[in-house]
């Protein structure tokens, strides 16, 4: 939950909160301190707006209403829709949700897994739901493309180099546009820009002796 | 690993690999069964193609080449494009990677988190990976959507809906480009659409009487 930046833990019955839960939640035992606790799950859903099931059984035909899932990736993609406190429900280890506490959700997502063993451990399906909306709403971009200017000057430096050392002349246009490619898809930050203008100038004094 | 159709298991130096790990592997124990064991990790990459490192720990600047990640998201994207055998490396559970373990890989990836926590254990680190990289290659996609002639059947029920119970002439349009865009997302099913239109059908009928 720390990791993905979510705070509020529900607890309903749950076992003793003692010295392994806080040695298993390694820093996060801010979460753990504030983590409430309820003896029934319709008490911990009173203040919850909109409640989402999460379950590895869905109705094999797509029949039975109260297990018909979405999934995960397509409720990430919905999940800023939704208005008001949203609760992530997860249910037992051994049993996970009962009908009865699903027929109280709003919604049930899925994970998608492999046909062969589609059963999760809690602790995973947890890990997986929260970094998954993680991912789709608070995730920083790394931002590291080089601009126009340095592209530029990039390009010029190959032009020279191929001109040094008498590259074809009716390939020139074919490798430039190559290189073009190899470096649209890698995407290089302005540190290996740097580097590459470096090791380029140096071999174009060098070709120039 | 088998939640995510993943079969090939290289353990290098492990501990004994007890009981404790088949329980802790519930169904998967054939992953136990075949992985393979090496003394070291240069022994343990030599059939691999392509080597992916992980980490949680990036360059502050983008100055260091060796600990420069792409992330997870956006390696998944291109994971078509590589060729042969792709190996993920995982780093012990306390240390990690080492740097000359890093040097040797192809790619390091790095899983979004919040600046708060940024260590994932391990185990939540692999659940991660390699559901990322399922989803986006092998995941199967739910088709539930109804076709165009059940959409234009639902249609002429709705416009005979409205008509029965003289709705205003002049918000017929605008309401049923609203009932229109609401199926629009909610992306009915053949059997939701069924009993949609059975509840029509029957209230259509009682409105006829």
């Amino acid at each position: 939950m720390m990791n993905f930046d979510f705070k509020n833990l529900y607890l309903i019955n749950p076992t003793n909160i003692d010295d392994e839960c806080y040695i298993r939640a390694v820093h996060a035992d801010k979460i753990l301190d504030d983590a409430k606790i309820f003896s029934s799950f319709e008490d911990s859903i009173r203040e919850i707006d909109y409640l989402v099931a999460t379950s590895s059984i869905e109705s094999k035909t797509d029949k039975r209403h109260l297990r018909n899932p979405i999934i995960l990736e397509e409720f990430c993609e919905k999940i800023n829709e939704i208005d008001g406190k949203i609760g992530l429900i997860f249910g037992r280890e051994d049993y996970g949700l009962f009908n009865e506490e699903i027929s109280l959700c709003d919604a049930m997502i899925k994970i998608n897994t492999s046909e062969i063993y589609q059963t999760l451990n809690l602790s995973h399906s947890v890990g997986i739901v929260l970094y998954s909306i993680f991912i789709k709403n608070f995730s920083p971009k790394i931002k590291r493309n080089i601009g126009k200017i340095e592209k530029e000057k990039l390009f010029e430096y190959i032009n020279s180099l191929l001109n040094e050392i008498n590259y074809p002349k009716h390939k020139i246009e074919k490798t430039k546009i190559m290189i073009k490619r190899l470096l649209g898809r890698s995407i290089p930050s302005k540190w290996e820009y740097h580097t590459l203008m470096g090791v380029l100038s140096r071999t174009l004094k060098n070709l120039k002796k």
